[in-house]
């Protein structure tokens, strides 16, 4: 894919907050969602334009598309449209982005709902999620503390490593998180006993809905790997420590990741975001290159993302005082040691199929720097060194009433800034 | 669930096939399956008697059932049966049952289709896949293997040891496996490399059903867990072993696991397996009592099913002798460490909804016996002994052109035997 007259810095909507400085959605961005308005109580596909929903059912009901452009768009999630691939998705992108621009002769108004006023939803059907341990630091981070004597373990460097997550689980944005009950071990007895976790944690994530499908059997090549993903979404991999330290050998984390998992809304096509690749970042001296099935021109030169992610929370005495939520990090996704393309590959080479969408999610997005940890886990070290927020009040782990939010956004010298909406939720007893 | 006349091992079919000593599927089975026939590209719910296929659609077409009886009957699978909830499951029961009973006086002959020319298909869409690890004979072996000095960790009896698993991947009996490709760690020069996996195995498991769905956040008890399940299938949980030693730490079994499942098409209901409930295995002398969560009068008295499973292999060289299928185990389902009732209280104990359809699989069940083992991993002890086929040939995994092939069946003093048919697949290259 390559850049087109819809990503110009340039272009302006006629809808005006599309056009705000610091807008997630300016008329370069496009992304979309499933959602339901007050009119109806059928789910419909929509599209962000500043703080106003385009109703895409509307749009082929007020002929606004021709035939080709309208596959898809009256359908009740997003599932046609991520399956039909990059061809329709990008015809249909330059049709919404001709429609919106300043200088469109027809303005789709009557199918615009204010984004106030709409109800987002899971975008899809998740078949499968995948999620990964993308990041070298979150990996040696972790390690340490669950494994001091062998933080990064020897198949890191060579194995995108990744675990089966829960589908049914995952909740869109704002639903509030239940503290999860589990087993754990009590370290003075050396006794497990069953009750509510008490090391509830996020983990900031970059989430991807596969858009083609492989069939079973048949992999897909690292240089193939960029067409069979849809576009980006934001996750909050919810964790309980407690629970996983007890349970996660052998067979991986389980219940201490199932009870929830929330996404952002907004799929931000991988279009949108073709203006943000940047070069896959160089490994350090004396790590080893990729194995030839993970190595690819097209991921060398632009396999990375230059995705900037936040994480931010908000206490329930923070919300009650009206402070405005703390900032806990600040990351950047191009830093992970494995590209979304070798995610892909590396998924696909035993044969597995993705289906349409399938979520692949990063892993824990954290870099180098303390300040870029993508979760509490690593930024406490396991409780060690309490956050205090403006309130006064200390945090090793979630406490009931918190909110996590997470954000991302693009942004280079020759591309406007898009962002991803948000991923929130409240955590409640 | 109690007995009822659908139960009685004197009721006998019209069906002669159905009447046979040894069928898999006498009068007192009806299990279910999703199926294909010549008739029709559209897929359809039927039911198995003798050798021959039920099939629910016509029935309803033919004004067998009545209103009550006919919902879900004429699906194209099982997913509405499975959430409808056991009332209705021993509803449709009870009918079918009688008009197959060879004194029903209104004969569905025209609703029969020979099993031979039915393609049967997966029962459901399975959402969630969920593996678990319930025998501890196979836990302990298979951590001898991996971890000489650690064979069985100290969660193990206290925690029913699970991970997500691929749904995508699940393919019915019948459908041939592919060899994966993946990374392995080459032990003479410490190097990985990406090629054909060398040490593929089966898995005997058993595979769960959810039915009615849990709504997230809501764990189910103990005491109610069996209303949630629906019936039971074989599973061949596929595994690459070389690619598992390589990969799975710490995040558990992935790209070893996720090429394929294979499950048998039949669901054997709860209520057809009724006869055959056992109590629970006492936990030897020394070993802790479950969790107050996971214990409960109901699970003690009768959570365990006196399910005996096989397993066959048949290589190439074999087939072309005519040499039939060589037993290579024989192991009892009722003896694992954890029952159905604790696998489905334990994986909603932190609020993870099931939705009807979702499969729960027991992991590998071996006895303490060696002929017992159900995989070749324990079999051969990781190729150290290696087994002989009739031919002569040796075994240390499988081969390509190999088949597996897993049957199941139920028999006691009071009732008669009834059956699982079979979960097998070719592996090719």
């Amino acid at each position: 894919m390559t850049l087109n007259e819809t990503h110009d810095r340039n272009l302006k909507s006629w809808i005006e907050s599309a056009n705000n400085p610091g807008t997630d959605f300016p008329i370069q961005n496009l992304p979309f969602a499933t959602f339901l308005s007050a009119s109806s109580d059928r789910s419909r596909v929509g599209v962000a334009i500043g703080n106003m929903v385009l109703d895409l059912r509307a749009c082929v009901h007020e002929r606004f598309f021709s035939d080709s452009v309208a596959q898809g768009c009256d359908a009740d999630d997003l599932s046609f449209l991520m399956a039909a691939g990059l061809v329709h998705s990008s015809e249909l992108r330059r049709a919404i982005s001709g429609l919106l621009a300043e200088n469109s002769e027809r303005r789709p108004e009557q199918c615009l709902v204010p984004m106030s006023e709409c109800t987002l939803l899971l975008p899809t059907r998740i078949g499968d999620y995948s999620d990964f341990y993308a990041s070298i630091h979150h990996a040696t981070n972790v390690g340490s503390m669950f494994r001091p004597d062998n933080p990064l373990l020897p198949n890191y460097k060579h194995v995108p490593i990744g675990y089966h997550g829960r589908a049914s689980s995952i909740i869109p944005s704002g639903t509030p998180v239940q503290r999860p009950m589990g087993q754990t071990l009590d370290a003075a007895s050396g006794k497990p006993s069953f009750g509510l976790s008490r090391s509830l944690d996020y983990e900031c994530e970059v989430g991807a809905f596969i858009g083609v499908a492989n069939e079973l059997g048949k992999p897909v090549s690292i240089e193939d790997a960029g067409s069979h993903i849809f576009g980006l979404c934001l996750v909050n991999d919810w964790s309980a420590r407690d629970i996983q330290s007890w349970e996660y050998q052998p067979l991986g984390p389980f219940l201490s990741k199932s009870f929830a998992t929330t996404i952002s809304p907004w799929v931000v096509t991988m279009e949108a975001l073709e203006p943000y690749r940047v070069p896959r970042p160089a490994r350090p001296a004396g790590d080893p290159e990729p194995l030839p099935y993970l190595d690819g021109a097209i991921d060398r030169d632009g396999g990375a993302i230059d995705l900037t992610l936040e994480v931010r929370i908000c206490s329930r005495k923070m919300r009650e005082q009206g402070i405005a939520p703390l900032r806990l990090s600040r990351a950047h996704f191009r830093e992970l040691y494995w590209t979304l393309a070798q995610l892909v590959t590396h998924h696909t080479s035993n044969g597995c199929n993705l289906r349409p969408g399938d979520l692949l999610a990063s892993g824990t997005v954290s870099n180098a720097a303390k300040d870029s940890r993508g979760c509490l886990l690593e930024l406490t070290w396991r409780g060690a060194e309490p956050l205090t927020l403006p309130t006064g009040e200390a945090r090793k782990f979630l406490e009931d009433g918190d909110e996590a939010v997470i954000t991302g956004y693009c942004e280079n010298a020759s591309a406007i800034r898009i962002g991803f909406g948000e991923c929130r939720a409240i955590v409640q007893a």
